[in-house]
């Protein structure tokens, strides 16, 4: 039997639409660094799926990468970005923002941040006596989904704005999953309230069904020489043109919530089994990763047919594990899984 | 007519059997960052093929990216990379050595670095009594074929080594173009001898065949966290496979030196038919990038069918015209534009 | 009656035999940027004062900057600084540290570090698979005292060595009010002691009886271009020899000491005061900064005449409150001050 | 006899007035990091004597650093800063706007920026069609008088400005000599023609009498959070009273003006004799810095008494000798001086 892969969501190629369009533009050739049309086609249909067809779109190769351009974009120097303690950006990117000049500003949230928390953090920034000897808040960072699987409500994502608007913050939203949110049952924000709500996100291509990219979309509009600013970081592929094709294809045809759906599917189905086996949930993900508490002798047993990751001790005997599903995972393999348990 | 592009040698996706390759592996699963099995054949290959089998070898997007990286690796805070006045970090790459804290110093060479100049700098710096209060040069930066296309030969890339090794610098060759100078007859240099007298070196893809990647190559071996650092600056790709599978490509049946090949064949068939035609070269360039002196009227009259850049004016009725060709330049469009001349 | 000041340490000018000595020096030409004589001589006093006559000293302008200019002369790009969450460089210096390109690594604790949280951190790291993720830790910065006052035991900071050296870190004690550590009855780490078990610290003047100035110091020898290192961080006075004539009368005749010991003496005065009338003390400081708890109505009235710091507040009716003392510190006047609660 | 010092304008403390007032205030207690009654009232003395009284003023403690902190607080990311290829932020401060991120722009000028120059470079910048790639120009840099001792005239920095306003660039000015400008019978610049052009400028006090301390005068104001930017680059002194007690008296009674006369009294006195003793200059400097020709043989026997810098060889057998003068220059050591050549 051929071992399973529940490890990642960018463990395979891409869509096979992606690249059947690859395959057939290989040979046109097309002008440098994103001033192909191919790359102006891409964007305009991404700013209209999002309802803000005077936006502005940017190609990243990969999510610590786009992170880091928007971030240190948005900030001043003495200013830093505030995420819960568990975000990306604190933890597994190896210290991208602070490469920048940046502080990482934490919330105590383990997941998902709080209009209420972060309010509190601001109040009491503010109330210090001596916060012009502090890094000043400059940012709001959240994802959707988050680190866990969890999704915003629509009136989260709104409080959050709110307390942003008053005091003066830019909302940044990290979607390096954002297909996966978008496609599940459970899920309140469209792409176009992403775009209302926030002052840049990016929708992640990576993770959901490109061989690599993200496209960043600034709802109201992009710094001219916001590419300097990339190329800068070492941001800008000489073949723009690469994630360009990725994203047209994967805004044609809905194909990109078609795939962001096949991994919700997926995810759904081995959570009902689960269930049904009698397993206990970590967290009660509604999205492609899936945590749930096995028994530590059946996740030794199941390390010799199905790659995955264990997330972190539960007690002596059992341990959480995460189960990740994709655009590319196969029902047979799901079912497989669920047989191994 | 279809128009022709002599352009630059980015603008296709990429060679045959690579997108073969990239088919047939697409959905197989990899784990990710670039700890599969793929990254680790690729990397021995190149290894292998540079007569460094203890090497180390990172594969990086895209060029701006990867000398951003390998040279914030070696120099310490306070030092700073030497260069041509015309060394692509200097002047194309939007600051992004500056960007990482360091100083591109410049030599006042316009193509090649020579070792007489870069002796006569590093000795008048160490014989200014205020030496302490400016940036120490703490690395010499080559690239090869140069920004005009120039080649090294062997004797002056090995006096430029002699000049490193009495001041404790190391020696890094940007290989953006690599492909094309290992092709070229008159090129002297074998990715032998790059291992033999840098201290990194890159071999460019993104210019020669891949759809996008760069292979960083660390003669030496290479620091352990050199992944850390180099996600640190964006530089880390989640399917670490993708450039992967297209290196261990190029690495399989001289792939690699066979699109450079075509690529020289096709410059030196357009530089044939120049001077054929009388025309004069502002350079004797050998490798792919031709730059040729034509009338004004010629110029204007090509625009019409063809996409090529003008380098310069050269004088009042003339200016200097860049043809570049690469791996995917048709025969029959060097026979068009020379038709068109 | 003049405003009594208990603010911080920092509110006079220089001791008077500082003054003594930068007047009669005033008008002997010296030679820049360190390089003179007396900048040696103070040099060499303080580490043959420490037991490290081979070492190196650095004399920086102020506590941020010395900071500043040693995390990032001993990390690597991908490394980050561990401290407590309450660490000077994690709160109060603007993002110094990270506007250098590093992350400040937090321990949970909030004052002291211990040797077992440190040991638990960095288990804990190397122990996390995808620890090529996350910045590594390279460095560990306490502060003796600490943010409140405490004082390390030699035990404690023994233990926190022998922790550095299993995973080969550098120690940085950061001595910005080193004085009143120093000249505290129950201080048990000398100037030899900090010498031996730190890769460096420095001597705050600033609050100790300078008009300004630190005095970092290398017990192992300072790298030959750190000067070139801290210039780069503009770090570097033109008229070196005014922080160095400072420390030199500061180490003759134990003057330095004899300022630590004012300072504490005041401070003990203050404290022994505080309890006789029935305070509660909120830290149990044996420095000079004090904490106490004051019914909100005495600290109401206290702002009349004394200048100093409420520090939090306690609960309904009570508040923290900070008093200071240091060399500059009137007998009278903690007299007075104790007079007025 | 003893030595005589004409190295440099930085080798003695302070002016006698100024240690006065420093022994005055020695143990008057301020409040810290600027916030104090002497910051303030010095501030508003150098902003009504500039002619900008609604301006902003910050104290830095040595030029290096004040460049650093203004220019990397006018800069986007990708963004650099213009100035002559001689300029001081190019050549003597160890890279320090590279350490904030931002590229040092060169003209070919050897001393002076000339508007003409500067708009021949902003024009084919704008020209270059892959000007995206490159670092944008972003502040213009000056200095008066220039590292040559060379000083503008009114119309040559009216000519710049006009070129800046046409680009959008702000226009700074560095003044680390600017006591000897102003005191310069050949000056045409006043402080209020410095506040009037440019966006940024500081008057130097380590060069003209303080024992340290620049003075940054922002015309139009300056961002509140000014000092935190600062503090980030440990800018900021604890004791911010210091160099703010120093401008204060400089700007008393005019102090800072005799002080330059003192020192350009001198210079011209040097000046007078070095010409009445036939010896040729090597520039016609109206300034503190006197650049003469002189036999290598004069040379050598003046250096039995007398500290000064050798600048560069001539010919075979004269050499280039810079002597400085300055505000600490004795009349007597000037006439020794030239008795000695």
């Amino acid at each position: 039997m051929a071992r399973l892969f529940f490890m990642n969501d960018y463990n395979c190629g891409c869509a096979p639409e992606i690249l059947a369009r690859l395959t057939k533009e290989n040979l046109t050739p097309h002008v440098g660094y994103g001033s192909d049309e191919i790359t102006k086609e891409a964007a305009q249909k991404i700013l209209d799926a999002a309802g803000v067809p005077e936006g502005g779109v940017y190609f990243a190769a990969g999510g610590t990468q786009a992170n880091s351009i928007v971030i240190s974009h948005f900030l001043k120097t003495y200013q830093g970005v505030i995420c819960a303690q568990t975000g990306h950006i604190n933890c597994h990117e190896a210290g991208a923002i602070e490469a920048m000049g940046h502080k990482v500003l934490t919330l105590p949230e383990k997941d998902k941040v709080s209009a209420a928390a972060l309010e509190t953090y601001l109040k009491a920034f503010y109330e210090d006596e001596s916060y012009t000897a502090m890094v000043q808040p400059g940012m709001v960072y959240i994802s959707h989904p988050t680190e866990y699987g969890s999704l915003y409500t629509l009136s989260e994502v709104e409080a959050i704005r709110a307390v942003c608007n008053t005091y003066g913050l830019p909302l940044y939203i990290d979607g390096a999953r954002l297909g996966y949110a978008l496609a599940a049952k459970e899920n309140e924000l469209t792409l176009q309230d992403l775009a209302r709500l926030s002052d840049a996100f990016y929708i992640g291509g990576t993770k959901v069904g490109a061989l690599l990219g993200e496209a960043i979309v600034f709802p109201k509009g992009m710094d001219k020489l916001f590419p300097t600013h990339a190329k800068r970081q070492g941001a800008m592929l000489a073949k723009g043109f690469v994630p360009a094709i990725q994203f047209s294809e994967l805004f044609t045809d809905h194909l990109y919530e078609r795939l962001g759906r096949h991994g919700i599917d997926m995810a759904m189905e081995l959570k009902k089994g689960l269930l049904e086996k009698g397993y206990a949930l970590h967290i009660d993900s509604y999205t492609n990763q899936q945590f749930v508490i096995l028994p530590e002798k059946v996740v030794q047993a199941l390390r010799e047919n199905v790659d995955f990751e264990v997330w972190e001790r539960k007690d002596e005997d059992t341990l959480v594990v995460r189960f990740v599903t994709s655009w590319s995972t196969k029902k047979e393999d799901v079912e497989k899984l669920l047989s191994l348990l």
